[in-house]
């Protein structure tokens, strides 16, 4: 499967995510600069690839930092930290940068081989999470064809290849098991309608897109046999956060009795937040609410209150699925890959 | 204050509500085929207003039918029920129609009576629940400054004058009891993105608009002591049809503990139907969701589910309240206008 992030002669290639999906397009980004931009402004999106793209920007600091062969640690390291901080919601990045900067100590190459070794590592541990994911997903749903229902981008374009949720979905359907898969548009920057839709498209994989407030009637209206959600940071206490809408799909499966599933790679897990409380919700601009392709749909200076993230508490969250296997919302490991 | 719908010169003049906000400006309608139109395309929309628009068409209707002082029945009668059909989920609408054309038999004339009795009646039945609503907030809230959210567009607009929800929150804030009124954007019409953010504006009350899956986010965060909304029906049990949108709402109120209030005209209420399980839920076209703003969002052909309404359960509303005073959702009064 093509990757949607590479390390390719000295840059980082990266599907423009912005483009999608009028254009598809690839992005190279051969400064710390170029990269805290494309991850600020979404062309690179899905808190895997943050992550892989931040280890990567950390190589291009320890490269364009190193001098006859001497890497200026100083110097990378508050690159590393404006790098962490491009967003703040998804643990990954900052777990990612935090990583690359341990081999500060080896040299630029030491860096660069890490950030590639997370690269490599993400799609093999986003498969292996979405696996198992599946084998879940058919153990809670039995053998009945399924009807799925999706929030935002979890899929190829938001990790190195593969997916998380819709990794999953993906399973799921080449086994011949998708009927439909339901996925909201995803306001404001409707990743649901412009990257979702292209990746079930590419696959062949039956879909309809919702605006985001009718996934809950579909689930009341019993048109959702499962719910596969990605993470942005899991806490230890298994409360979970994700793109904004995803708290209202999961208190709608819990009404409906729908399992709501949890997938992402274990580096979304957060163990030194106790709760969901703790987490850092970005707020983004309300022009991204107030007009949309050039076209303002609110009164001048509308206000706006625009968290990219919400929080879906442990109780409601059926389970979270890691390339180590399902997890119960406590965080404790209650059944592992068989 | 300025009414939104009235009757002028043999004519229907209504605020062109696909204008707003960036232009006001009245349409005049002068045959049932214009009528039916605006309210199909949402130029004239909200429950209430469309059961005056029916009515006042079905006057139209009338005089068109009516030769030589006598007027052709069954052809008025026909137009009747494409009028009653324009819409399916309001029940105002069928209600409407149903009241003037029960007038046919004294001619035109009446049933242009009946049809101006029920837009007058419309404001002051409106003001009144408004009126209700307000006291019931104070009640359930207590005296300290509001913070209120609310859906879509109940407001002048979907009314002939003063609002349902909105009007409550008007009068609230006229009080001085409200710091800040958060509503969703409302895809995929945008009716708050473009309505409710002008009547607030116009009304000086503060407010921020937020995409319609952060209504439950910000319920979860504590920014919100009380939800108001309006509705299109509400049967018999106190299941209660409204804006998509709606039903996760009242989800998040209930996990919050927020009084989730709906506010209605007595004709909104349907006991011809035992519970929402029973409501036609008009599904709109693809279009409104692949495109925002005239651009096209998502791939070409991508389709859709587009439900305009959803079901709010009675147990999770706190109260229905119409000009006759506080409902239940069991569907008796339990209190009245005191």
């Amino acid at each position: 499967m093509t990757r949607s992030i590479a390390w390719q002669d000295g840059a980082i290639e990266a599907v423009d995510q912005c483009a999608l999906p009028h254009e598809y397009r690839t992005l190279r980004l051969s400064t710390v600069d170029e990269v805290i931009d494309a991850i600020q402004r979404l062309a690179i999106r899905g808190a895997p690839a943050i992550g892989v793209a931040g280890a990567l920007a950390v190589a291009l600091s320890a490269r364009a930092h190193t001098r006859d062969g001497v890497c200026d640690e100083i110097a990378v390291r508050t690159e590393a930290r404006r790098i962490a901080d491009a967003r703040p919601t998804a643990v990954n990045l900052s777990w990612a940068v935090r990583r690359v900067v341990d081999k500060l100590g080896g040299g630029a190459d030491a860096v660069l081989a890490e950030a590639v070794a997370i690269l490599v590592e993400d799609e093999e541990r986003n498969r292996a999470a979405a696996g198992e994911a599946a084998k879940l997903v058919r153990r809670l749903c039995g053998p009945e064809p399924l009807r799925l229902l999706t929030h935002c981008n979890t899929g190829r374009l938001a990790t190195v290849a593969w997916g998380t949720a819709l990794g999953a979905i993906r399973l799921l359907a080449g086994e011949g098991h998708v009927t439909e898969v339901l996925f909201g548009e995803t306001r404001p920057l409707l990743q649901g309608a412009r990257l979702t839709a292209w990746e079930l498209a590419e696959a062949g994989i039956p879909h309809r897109m919702l605006v985001d407030s009718a996934g809950p009637a579909a689930l009341a209206a019993g048109m959702v046999d499962c719910v596969l959600v990605g993470a942005d940071r899991v806490c230890a206490n298994g409360d979970v956060a994700n793109k904004i809408g995803t708290y209202s799909l999961a208190l709608a499966a819990a009404r409906a009795g729908v399992p709501f599933v949890v997938v992402a790679p274990e580096s979304t897990l957060d163990t030194t937040l106790r709760s969901g409380a703790d987490i850092v919700i970005e707020e983004r601009a309300p022009a991204e609410v107030t007009a949309f392709g050039g076209v303002e749909v609110a009164p001048p200076g509308t206000g706006v209150f625009n968290p990219a993230f919400d929080v879906t508490p442990a109780e409601l969250v059926t389970a979270v699925v890691t390339e180590s296997g399902v997890f119960r919302p406590t965080g404790t490991a209650e059944e592992r890959a068989s």
